[in-house]
């Protein structure tokens, strides 16, 4: 019998790096981010420049080199201050923006400022073990950039970078903007991958439970429901933050991005509704494995009993046979006559064995008529 | 005693086709679809032409026959990509729909375009044993045509195909946007028809529990909510989607089909209100077998646990008297005067009997007494 | 004990007349109708004067007598459709209207159309017995004229009547469309009356929880639960259906009667008040006796099992001194000195007894001072 | 111990006086009205002349003394028709409003008509036993004068009655509007008194759950949480009706009052979050003392078990050693040797009983070690 | 075993200052108020001046001496109406607003008046025993002025101070309104603090049910809901609270202030995020506690049960083996022959105790069979 499948889901929010009473726009690198690894792509609809690099060196050159393309600077890990520094000064962003990007704790949301627009969002992954990695993305559009930062150097958006390769990619005619949709859409899309293996896990979980309902189940739905909350927390407002992107008046997304982004608002609905359905669900099956538990326990104590309430009686019988009321007085041995007399008639003991059986066939009788055997 | 009466119905969401980071629009059979049959029905207030076949051309010869007709062209089947796409690209038709077309687990939804307008819905389906087929029905209208995408052959809406075959039936004096409402009003229909089983089996439940509660009304009533659940994620996005086809300033649907509309609104909200009525009913019927089972479990633990409650004091007494203290000493043989006398008196053993048919009387007026042998 | 006092509600949607597919606007007599009796009042500030009849005859002679008065036709029984029909093509309704009232499982509404107003509620009743009788009223009102349409013969309105027949009566001053209000005023008041008697049954419950709770308390709680659910289901759309009536600008709701419905509408969210805490009290009534159930059953096992645990040590002691360890060696009466040489003590026996009494009141007095006789 | 501390809240809607279909705007008076008490207080901010009597006299002589003057006519008891329909008369106020005040099961709201405004709210007192006093209070103001109409002969206002009398106090600087939102500042000052009791109850019924969980603990939290439910039916409508006097256009509400309102309403939302967090606690303590009594009997049931089990196996053994396996053919006295040759073994007693303490230290352990000594 | 590890959280609401009927306005020292002490801040870019004192001396010698600063005066302690009524004066505060000062039992809220601002917010922090210190803090912005009112000495805002302090910190950049914004941002700041705290203790707690699962669990999640309906209580309202801040068209407020005020919003709705989850997981902590306890109380009765029911059979046979059927007449001594012969067969004992052993091992066998020795 396993037990714990799966390692326990954190529901503690990680420290939020900084102080009570901090100001407010003060850049703090969170506890353990990685080193920040750079890649920059700039293209046109004729050709696709990408290069690789740590510093923000390797940017420069290349904005410098491709002056009438849309670039698109992937940032992954947090762990370098002075470089975001650098590219908040550069680019002019709010001091709040920077926080923002480097408290890996946010909500997924929509800011729109005069120069340029700001989202952040959730990248959810589970990997076999059912262990989420809950990281960030965080997107900055200005003028013909993109920048995303990352927290990890999971490769999540692999899809999205080689459709960009690929020569004559439709992508490649939409502005910085697309760029920011197709990586929600992406992140959008692993929600389903989680989600269908917790719709699968929540499956097999029923089955154990018409099957062999141990308290496993009641471990493994509970870090299913442990991973809906994850899900919800960053769904709801995943939502509100495309529908905020689809009412911007911002020029940075393009009304052929908002179609685009109407269709990633109807995938978020129905992943609400999922999550919603398997929560439904989760509570549903804790019900029956619960109410199946104790039918279990039930029916196996009371055919426990049964035998007990059987062959009590019987054992009364046996001990009343077995007193010492005695025949002959001890003394003066003058026969007692009406001490158990039973005992000494020729064939007392079969008549006793006789009463003791008929004894339990009455009882077994009345139980299996009052339908005692019966399954509950 | 059966059990599992009912298949289950899978919580999980079927495998979305596609891959993370797709493009969106991207056009891929759905697993298992089937091929495609076209029926095209052209018709107007004087005369109906309908034609069968397997491939667009049977579509275009008609379409050129009948130039002043409205035309229903039903789809049954999506296992041919080409097809699709090319009805994408005649009527010209965004890939985001078609893809939604083609993926088949859309929610209910009502989408507005320049010169057409989209729709999908979910046909729910039950057969005897309450098992559920949930397929879907895209819609597109355009022009002087509609278009229907279903997913299986099932002949769902045999009654509206008759009706357009009944010569001057009112039906075919409107255009393309009423053939869109009344599958959607038979499609309300259809989740009438699931809800008057499901309604009825909650009675059936209902009298099993008062009757005869044994763990498969569990499962049932689990099978029970699973199908409510079901219709629910289809039933309140299809009265969203009614309010917007209600509310939609598109042509295509005309102020004569907006008051059939409202109509099928009503029915819709009558939907929602039953499928929360159900669940209630499903909830109280769980907490009202839960407690029968306990009422009865306790009932046969009460009366067992008095059966060995009251032969316990006798036991012990039966056991005193089975004690061999002994009247005269082994060796020297004096007697030994206060070594359980009783058990020499002449009529010992008629006390001790007269005892123990006393102590139990007295046992079980108490017990009746406390009225532990009324029904809890 | 009594099991099962009231009468099951039925939890099922009675079967919609007419098929899938069928014809929206088609008319359908719903099985098991009546055939219509028809009352039409006809009355200015001066008279009253009113006919009976079964056929539309009735109705067009009074109406061509009385060509100043407000008509007020009240039809009960629907079993006709010929009947409605006719008043259909003469009052120029729409089929949709027709088929809803036929379709005597509606939502109260209220519908709005160019020359007339529709509007529908249901009438919910019950017997000494709490079996609810939950029929429709349907209602249109035009011109000078109000049309109601009853499922059955009872005689819901009677003090309405009386006071239309009452010379003088300020009722006589309002045109139609306060015939359709005092219709629903009254319907409104039904449901006080039902809400009372739901009012003092739970209240009964509650008692014969205290006293004597037995498991029919279930049976009427669930009753009574379903009561609520079927008023809620009427109060909620009727609150809507009186604010659109408030809402309205038809001519046909005149000022002054919506003074009267902001009125009607108050009691309608009083009722709704009212459901709503009726259900919270029935909900804490179930918890309330199934935590009375649970402690009485604990109760009586700790009881129980306390006298069990009493004796097990003494039957134990008894058994000991029952064993036949032998004080001499059968074969070579050799003395056994250390085989129980307690049984040879002269006064071993009440040694014995008294250290039974020791143990007894040992374990009573440890069980006292632990609390355990205590109740829960 | 106690049971069934406080009196029950009965959950039963007063019986409405008046019957189904009766005229609306039927002035009745309501089952056991108590006789009307007539106070008068004219103020303006130089003096204040106040009377008392039982007829409407009263007030007309003091009306026509005091002409430049605010009146308030407070009213207690509700027993004269006759009363309230000539201050109808004489005020031109409506039946409906009149009808309102006689039917003292209103919600609280606030209705402005041409001339005058009408409100009603309900006074909820509870008394040292947490009996409720739920009462209604209406409300009409007019020109320069707020006549209240009290149920009862309850002092509930005093304190506003002694800021009046007070010279100089600021109340006498405003108009009749602010009457009315003192009476209903101090219904809502009631309401936190009436919450203090409640939250000090629910503070000593938690302690009483971690010391000695008894089943009055369900009845008195059951009676706590019908006290909210009264206080929740009073205190939502409490809050939109004092909303719709800060929303009022009526010139009878001053600007000046309207800041005083948002205090009240302040306050009124602060009560609706107290009721609710009050309802929580409520739910949370029935958790916790149902927790405390199934723990509490596991605890004892275990006991019970472990005692009974230990000797189980200790009774077998004597029962096996009380056989009486007969060492000497009883005809023959040829011996038996393999019968029980224990029973005739020197030390064969001595053995026996190590052996019985032996299993008993082996269970011990064993219990011990699996942790069943523990408290759950 | 620890019990109640934490000291409960208070349900009660501490009793309001004042009684019913209390003239609005009236200012009471709240019980148990400290004795004032002022600190003023008085800065401008250049530079800052501060002093401390206990009278509005200390205040107004400062404001006279520096005329073009920003002043913030904070304000600890509330024992003296009279600075609060003197400084009400001289600013010309509300009466209404001053009684809010008082009375510390507000609901955050954001009042805007004519000529300045008032603002009031909870600030709750924790101390290492999960104790939780509600307090109030009240704002005014006037002019060039802001006025912070605490209830007690703690040095809440420290950070905020010492930046104010340090030279050409942006913060003195801002107005008074900002410094309103940075007490606000600081407050939830602390919610922060308290949550992640409640985060942490919530994972122990999950942990210990794993483990260990006693009864502390149900009095520490408890305590853990308690504290979440506090800060719940007052996390809601905040967010309110800072919405009207940045919505108010005040010029106290500016607009780069709004910005960060929007930071502190994302803030506050993140806080009511995780105050939700954690709700839904103490709740589920709770489910999972009670099915652990129900698990090991059943896993324990049962294996007690089982042995119970493998020894009453034996146990039987060895009371049918101790009869005292006589093998020979006790007067006659003519041998009985069918009176127990087993007991006089040779190796009758052997079987006997064969027999008994084999009744064991077919008990053994069937409930292992059964599966009843698996865990559940």
């Amino acid at each position: 019998m396993t037990t714990k499948q799966f390692k326990r889901i954190s529901s503690r929010m990680h420290k939020r790096a900084g102080n009570v009473g901090d100001r407010p726009g003060l850049i703090r690198v969170p506890e353990g981010a990685l080193k920040p690894r750079i890649k920059i792509y700039s293209y046109n609809t004729e050709e696709l420049i990408s290069s690789k690099g740590e510093s923000i060196h390797t940017v420069l050159s290349q904005l410098k080199k491709c002056d009438n393309h849309t670039h698109w600077i992937k940032i992954n890990g947090l762990g370098d201050a002075k470089l975001i520094e650098e590219i908040g000064d550069r680019l002019n962003i709010s001091d709040l923006v920077l926080e923002d990007i480097m408290n890996t704790h946010q909500r997924p949301k929509f800011d729109e400022y005069d120069e340029y627009v700001y989202a952040t969002g959730r990248v959810i992954i589970s990997n076999d073990d059912c262990e989420l990695n809950n990281t960030q993305i965080s997107i900055i559009v200005k003028d013909n950039m993109v920048i995303s930062f990352e927290e990890g150097y999971e490769e999540n958006f692999e899809g999205l970078e080689s459709r960009l390769n690929t020569p004559k990619s439709p992508i490649r005619n939409y502005g910085p903007g697309h760029i920011c949709y197709a990586l929600f859409d992406t992140v959008i899309d692993w929600y389903f991958v989680v989600l269908n293996q917790i719709g699968e896990e929540l499956e097999t979980i029923e089955d154990r439970i018409y099957e062999n309902a141990d308290k496993t189940i009641m471990y493994d739905t509970q870090h299913m429901k442990r991973m809906l909350i994850v899900l919800r927390r960053a769904a709801w407002p995943e939502r509100d933050k495309i529908n905020d992107m689809i009412r911007t008046e911002s020029p940075l997304v393009t009304k052929e991005t908002k179609t685009y982004l109407r269709d990633a608002y109807d995938h978020c609905i129905q992943i609400i509704d999922l999550i919603e359905s398997y929560k439904e669900i989760s509570a549903s099956n804790i019900d029956l494995y619960l109410s199946m538990v104790s039918n279990r326990m039930n029916g196996i104590m009371k055919v426990l009993t049964i035998i007990s309430v059987i062959f009590i009686p019987l054992t009364f019988v046996a001990g009343v046979y077995g007193m010492n009321f005695a025949p002959l007085d001890p003394v003066t041995s003058k026969p007692l006559p009406l001490n158990m007399p039973e005992l000494y008639e020729p064939h007392g003991y079969l008549y006793c064995v006789g009463i003791m059986v008929l004894i339990g066939i009455i009882q077994v009788l009345f139980f299996w008529k009052k339908g005692w055997f019966k399954k509950l």
